[in-house]
C-alpha cells in the first residue's frame, strides 16, 4: 500500500483532490477490538505502555479507514512529572488528588521533561511512524495551558470553574505563574513529539468554552500565542516543510476571531458553527477541520449523509479542510456507521474538489 | 414603597433613566434564607406548594435588590400532567422515569392542562401580583419545546442527547407530534400564568446549545416561533400594552441569527458572547438581557465592577438592555456579591444611561 499523504497535504492548506477525515478520539471505547485491550490494561497504564499505545492507534487505521493516525494518549500524561498526583477512576475521568489552589501549590509545581517524564510518548511515536511508513500520517498532540490549568485547579472535570477563574481573576500573578509552567511544560513536549516524528501537532482547548471572550483574550491566549509560535519555530527547524499545528478550541465558537489570533495552520472548529458561517469568519490562511456533530453517527444513514454533505459544499473548494467530528466520537458509536461517514465524506469531496485539482 | 417599573419599562424597549437587573436562579440555594426553607421541604413540593413558593421568590427581591421577582419553579413542572414520572432525586436533579423512545410513547403522551394540572403555578402568581404591588414586576417562566422534549427523551440530565437527537433524525413524524405536543403545553401554560398576572414572559431553550444551527433551524425554529407568536398575541388580548417575551437560548450563541427568528421581544444571551458583538448581531428591535459570567460573582471586587462596567458600556444607551448572568446563579455564590453587582449595574448604568434620558 502506498502512504496516504492527503491529510498531510490538507494540513498544509496545499489544494486537495479529495477531503482528509479523522476522528477526535477515534482509537477508543465505541471500538470492540479497543474495549478487548482495555479489559486488560489501566487507562493510564495503556498511555505509558508505548506497544498497548501503538496497538490502539492502528486499530482505527486499519479498521475505519481514516486519513490520520493520532497517538492513543491523554492530554494529562505530563501531569504526573509535573508533580501532580493524576489517577483515572474507573468510568469517571481524571481525579487530580493535590490540586492548585494558592500560590505555593504553584511554586512547587514542576515543569515536566519530555523524556524524562513522558518517554513512552516518545517511543510509541517512533514506533507508530515506522508502522505506519505505507499508511497515513501521524498526529501528536497536547492539551493547551488553560486546559491543564483549570484541569490541575478543579482537581477533576466541572462545569463551573469557579476556583480556576477565581485564581485567575483574584491572583494574576499566580496565574501566571502558573500558565507559564504549563506553557514550558506543553512547548517542550511537542516539540519533543515533532522530534520523535510526529507529523501534524493538535493543540486541544478542550475547556476553553467556559470563558467569557474577554477572559480569553486577557488570560489565556497570550500563553495559547506562546506555544504555538514556539511549537511552529521547532517544527520549521526539525521538517524542511514545517510541522502544521491544528488548533481545537472547544466550544468557543462566539469568540472564533480571537482563537485564531493564537496562530497556528489550521482551525478547528466544533458543531455548533454553521460551516458557511465558519468559512466566513475564519481567515483563508488558515485550514478549517470539523465540523459534524459527533451524535450524527446516530442518524439515519440518508440524515448523515446530507450533513456530510452540508459541510462539505459549504468549504466547496477552499483549500485546507479536514473533515472531523466537532468533537469525540461518542462510546457508544457504531463503527459500521463511521466508516459510512468516511466514504460519504471520500465519496463528495472527491465530486466536489475534482475539478478544483485536475 | 413605590412600584420600581425599571425592568418593566426595559422589557418593553423603551428608553429608561438605568439598567434594571435580575438573576436566572436569583431564588435558589446561595441564599441561606432558601436553605432554610429547602432543608424542610422537598423540591417538587415547593414548587406546588403556593405559599413557600411565594416566600422564596421574594426572597431575593427583599434581601439582594434584584429589580424583578421572578415565580420560583422549575421547567418541568407539567411533565406529571403530561403522564411522565417526574422526580428529583437528592442533589442529582430530574429523573423521568418513564422516558419517551417509540412513537407510541409519544403517542400516550397529553397535554397538560394548565390548571388542573399546575393550578399551583397560577395560584403562586396570582398571591404574588399582591405582594409585590409595591415592589417589582413579576416574571413568569417556560421551558421551550426542545429543552423539554429533550429531557423526557433522555430521562435525565446529559451533555450528549444521542437518543434525543436519534428520535428527532429518524422519526420525523414522532418528533413532529412530540414537539407539537410540548408547543401546545407551553403555550397553554404561559398564557395561563399571564391570565394569572406574569407582567413578563421568559422562554428558557437551555439544552440547544447542543444542536447545530442546521438541526435548530430545521427541527426546533418552527416550533419555538409558534409557541412566541401564539403566547405574545395571548398578551396582547390581555394586557393592553402587551407582555414582554424573553428568549433565553442558551449556549446557542454561534447561531443567534436563527434564535431571533423565533420572535419575542428581549433576546438573553449567555456570556460567551462579547456585548459588543452582541450589540452588533442582534437587530434593534431586540432588547438584550444579559450576560456577566455567573463565576464572576467569585471575582475580586474590582475585577467584578471592571466586568460589569465593560458589559454596560457596549450597550451604551440601547433602549431595551436587561442586565442579568450569562446562566444560573451558582449555589456556592455570596449573597454579598450579588448585592454588589446589582449596585455596579445601577451606579454605572446611572452614570451612562442619564444623559439619554434627560
Amino acid at each position: 500500500m502506498a502512504f496516504n499523504d492527503l491529510f498531510l497535504r490538507a494540513a498544509r492548506k496545499e489544494q486537495t483532490e479529495r477531503t482528509p477525515v479523522w476522528m477526535m478520539r477515534q482509537a477508543g471505547r465505541y471500538m470492540e477490538e479497543y474495549r478487548a485491550i482495555r479489559s486488560k490494561h489501566g487507562f493510564l497504564e495503556m498511555c505509558r505502555t508505548p506497544e498497548l499505545a501503538v496497538e490502539v492507534t492502528l486499530q482505527p487505521v486499519d479498521l475505519v479507514g481514516v486519513d490520520a493516525a493520532i497517538l492513543f494518549s491523554d492530554i494529562l500524561v505530563s501531569f504526573t512529572g509535573m508533580g501532580l498526583d493524576l489517577t483515572f477512576a474507573k468510568g469517571e475521568g481524571p481525579v487530580i488528588h493535590n490540586p492548585i489552589r494558592t500560590t505555593s501549590d504553584v511554586e512547587r509545581l514542576r515543569v515536566a521533561d519530555p523524556i524524562d517524564d513522558t518517554g513512552y510518548v516518545m517511543d510509541a511515536l517512533k514506533i507508530l511512524r515506522g508502522e505506519l511508513v505505507d499508511k497515513v500520517p501521524l498526529i501528536g498532540f497536547a492539551g493547551a495551558p488553560f486546559t491543564l490549568a483549570s484541569y490541575a485547579i478543579e482537581g477533576q472535570g466541572t462545569r463551573d470553574y469557579e476556583n480556576c477563574k477565581a485564581l485567575m481573576w483574584g491572583n494574576p500573578k499566580a496565574w501566571d505563574m502558573l500558565m507559564t509552567k504549563f506553557s514550558d511544560t506543553v512547548i517542550a513536549y511537542m516539540q519533543a513529539q515533532i522530534d520523535a516524528g510526529a507529523q501534524v501537532m493538535q493543540l486541544f482547548d478542550s475547556w476553553v468554552g467556559y470563558v467569557a471572550p474577554r477572559d480569553y483574550e486577557r488570560y489565556i491566549l497570550p500563553y495559547t500565542t506562546r506555544v504555538i509560535a514556539e511549537v511552529k519555530a521547532h517544527g520549521d527547524k526539525v521538517v524542511p516543510e514545517g510541522v502544521p499545528l491544528i488548533h481545537f478550541a472547544n466550544g468557543a465558537t462566539s469568540m472564533i476571531d480571537l482563537v485564531q489570533k493564537a496562530g497556528g495552520d489550521v482551525v478547528g472548529i466544533d458543531w455548533r458553527l454553521d460551516m458557511k458561517k465558519a468559512v466566513e469568519l475564519i481567515d483563508p490562511k488558515f485550514g478549517i477541520q470539523g465540523n459534524i456533530d459527533p451524535v450524527a453517527l446516530f442518524a439515519p444513514d440518508e440524515e448523515l449523509e446530507q450533513m456530510v454533505v452540508e459541510i462539505l459544499e459549504a468549504v466547496g473548494t477552499r483549500p485546507g479542510h479536514i473533515f472531523n467530528l466537532g468533537h469525540g466520537i461518542h462510546k457508544t458509536s457504531d463503527p459500521e456507521k463511521a466508516r459510512k461517514m468516511i466514504s460519504y465524506v471520500h465519496t463528495h469531496s472527491d465530486r466536489i474538489r475534482g475539478g478544483a485539482v485536475s
